[in-house]
């Protein structure tokens, strides 16, 4: 049986928070929905596109009779945005958020939560080169991975309501410990954002007096480094939240770039040769679809 | 007045060497092309592709009456391969190159040169995702950057036929020192590829027992990574060739990321945002017009 509610709450309608509204009108998985944000022009432009029913400026009041609340705000606000919402809601409601880093929200929030308000904690892993609600659409999370990370305080049958949501939207679901998702993501996702910042900086801080780097950097480098041209305050809101994982898995790289470097220094092409053929097949096995 | 030549010897009819034949056929710069490789298969398919006007397996006779030699075989056979077309030209006669790395290939071949055969190093950059004569195309320097290297002994006049040529096809061309070419590719092309295989490297070696990591990158590390998929042996090659310029980069990109490591362990996080402004800036800056 699909997910249904029948008030949902999504505080934060840009990208993330109106796809998901359009993913759920789209499949009837609501029989209304409040998007809730401080922006009346924002709210007004996700009324205007059919993305929400109604639309509040207040979290407590907005919320209320809400049956689920998705919290969609910059990972930085989710935990005290969590506590806000909660004092308004009525028991039963499942809050739920989409934030990229879980371990540090759920800490900041989960015993604050009171008797009859459950807390499913969610990263859609989607993409987010555009933003705002006018980039919204109903399939952004199709054939996308989604990753639950219930605690032991979240009720099975909640976080079988969350995983349909999400399933209906078209995502795999996959469910994992908070500390381990906080793990994986340091590495497939927030290393690499900083990897492209730091090569960015570094190839900016190399160009010489004749010859402007950059200017030259219109082909395969400015593929590379696409990412680069990510929020630097929502990346610096991750790094603060995920941050011991974060430098375990910089200092990773460093030992990893440092082998390699050694290597070459000692004129072992032959090793230099054998680490990127192993890169290589590693990539080339990585697969696009996200379903395997 | 466009680059004409009477009969042009391309060595290495792959994707680099066939898109230039195609792009002389195409603007008629050449009145005969030859294809030289030691594959009669590869040059079959060349000729039936109408890449090439006819084929030969030997360097040395092939070359015989051209007034131009084009050598596009991988770069650390670049040098050795100019050595064995000059002992059977005659003069006149230019040869170039399209190696990604220019000192080592100068300083191995110039001084071996016979008189009247001059020697004008060049590198096209463009892209190498595909290779093989079958991918090569008339308009693959169209729009490109190519940057010609000469040295005090390259006269002027073929100089400018070699940028005639280049220009014919579609590319912007630039005229730099040896030296300079080789930082600048260590910077925008050489590091990014270590870079990436590195990366790869470092995600792969940090998956747990219980958590494939490489299952969960089919979105974004994916597309990031994708020239870690390039040719291990290429690279190799290439870090050999241009060693100390690459050991150089590697050491600043080292230094940027152990202070932005720095920054994020002494909790500086309006540190660590203005560090990832500033690449964010860069980045945007970065033109996609090559002519510019």
């Amino acid at each position: 049986m699909p997910a249904h509610f029948k008030k949902v709450a999504i505080i934060g309608v840009g990208l993330i928070g109106g796809s998901l509204a359009m993913a759920m009108k789209h499949k009837r998985m609501a029989d209304t929905i409040v998007g809730i944000g401080r922006g009346t022009a924002n709210l007004e432009l996700a009324m205007r596109l059919g993305v929400v029913d109604s639309i509040a400026l207040d979290i407590e009041s907005g919320v209320a009779g809400a049956d689920l609340v998705v919290v969609a705000v910059p990972v930085l606000k989710i935990g005290e945005t969590i506590k806000k919402a909660a004092s308004g809601l009525t028991s039963p409601c499942i809050i739920t958020d989409v934030g990229s880093v879980k371990k540090a929200i759920i800490d900041e929030c989960e015993a604050a939560l009171p008797e009859g308000i459950t807390y499913v904690p969610g990263h859609p892993i989607a993409g987010t080169e555009s933003s705002g609600v006018e980039a919204a659409m109903a399939n952004l999370y199709n054939e996308r991975v989604c990753i639950l990370t219930p605690t032991s305080n979240t009720p099975q049958s909640d976080i079988g309501k969350i995983r349909e949501m999400w399933q209906e939207a078209g995502s795999k679901v996959v469910i994992m410990d908070a500390a381990a998702h906080d793990r994986l993501l340091s590495a497939i996702s927030h290393l690499p954002h900083i990897i492209a910042y730091t090569l960015v900086n570094t190839v900016a801080a190399a160009g010489e007096k004749n010859i402007d780097f950059l200017k030259y950097s219109a082909g395969g480098f400015r593929d590379f480094t696409r990412i680069a041209s990510s929020s630097p305050e929502m990346w610096a809101d991750v790094c603060a939240m995920n941050k011991d994982n974060i430098i375990g898995m910089i200092e990773n790289f460093q030992r990893q770039l440092e082998a390699l470097k050694r290597l070459m220094a000692h004129d072992d092409f032959k090793g230099v040769k054998a680490n990127f053929e192993g890169a290589k097949k590693i990539r080339d096995s990585i697969t696009t679809d996200a379903k395997k």
